[in-house]
């Protein structure tokens, strides 16, 4: 584990869902999506960063491991993590979980590992992370 | 008018854009959507009425009205507000708000109007929309 | 009328239902932007045109109608014809139907009209339709 | 290998990419999916087996690759192979391709490995797929 483990809320709504009632099992990529683009707002790297930098973020692979559904209106947690840091990319963890009413246990229902690729804007090519992003992803832990 | 007007809180993520560089436009429906169910769940209509009842609320038509484009990491305001009650639908009028950070003003970049109609859940056929709902929307204005 | 009825073959996946176990409302408006983008193409409308020229098309508004659901499965054919037809904006008459495999008869499911506008790429002002759409647009019901 | 490799033609519509210009990552996987959907069709198993079957086929994990990316109104074909057959689940090599106009060489885009778990719909447990069905997937492979 290199930073700390981000959590960020959701509701499922209908517009998540499939015919089998539940989460559609490809959208908890997009919960794990904002829970990535929340943690990195936590640290700074929110508007600004995207529009006026030439480095941008790009995925380059991904797995997931489905364990539980979701269903509509259930309270979700989606979790980001860095668990490893090269060069011009990093690998995150990612989990989702159920939020459960009537105790304080959550529910593993989801996780994943997304390695993001550290690009450049134009050229599409890897370029180095910048050091103080990598210096805020990794002192995250040592708090 | 005839209930009050709701607000719920949106961000605009990657997943929500196109590659024109905004939202992609059906996906303002989805956002009138998430405040539509926040709006009903602060009346008490939540996970509980879903699931226990032998009612359903589906769309049965809509129309909306472009104005400006969101962008990446724009944080919006989706609202939903009763303006029309018959005894088996109800309309909501419903406004998609850009939130400015420099000053306080809010920005319309969208506004619909969605025609929802109460069916039994088996039959599909319109039935009654509950006294006690009518009277949860309806008390809102007079508050 | 001004132009021919287009028709464009569909199946619904899982990814186009919801809960409810029929197609999400929303997506029919994609079911739409289908046939759209592949009646413009068979007039001469495509690739090229979308990324060599300074017109861009736009919604600038809708309206759609939900007679009865699609299902996981079903094959459906979304239609495109205009309606209407302005200087800098065109409407669009566009229905989804479901195909029977037992008799010949389409089964109506969902209608709508979508108003587009025609404007520069780079200022997003309205820009006057080319003399050459407008003419492909309307010499096809002539046929 | 154990299956046939099959192909599934697609096109690149505006609902499928995201700001970044390109398709959204997140829908590769349901190209990956139509691909399954149909793969499983042209073996005998469409509308009939869905709706009256007591089986239900879940993904329970997937793994991606991004190689370079495809772009509004491209053309894609995506495959659907069965590398692993066990007794209640399968895993499916998917790949996406981009047709290239100019030449007849498919360009690889995106490859992923989807492990599909057969179980009772009622129960949600493991159940073993039909022989039947082990048959059409493999016997492809054998002529």
């Amino acid at each position: 584990m290199i930073g700390t483990e981000f959590f960020w809320p959701l509701r499922v709504y209908i517009e998540d869902t499939d015919a089998g009632g539940i989460v559609y099992y490809v959208n908890y990529l997009k919960f794990m999506e904002r829970a990535r683009t929340e943690y990195l707002r936590s640290l700074g790297y929110g508007k600004q960063s995207i529009f006026n930098s030439e480095l941008m973020f790009v995925v380059s692979s991904l797995e997931s491991e489905y364990i539980k559904p979701a269903q509509l209106d259930d309270e979700l947690a989606a979790t980001a993590q860095v668990i490893k840091l090269g060069k011009a990319y990093m690998v995150m963890e990612q989990k989702v979980y159920r939020e459960n009413e009537t105790d304080d246990e959550r529910e593993l229902l989801c996780r994943g590992e997304v390695k993001i690729a550290c690009v450049d804007r134009n050229t599409i090519r890897p370029k180095r992370i910048p050091e103080a992003m990598v210096a805020a992803v990794t002192v995250s832990t040592n708090n």
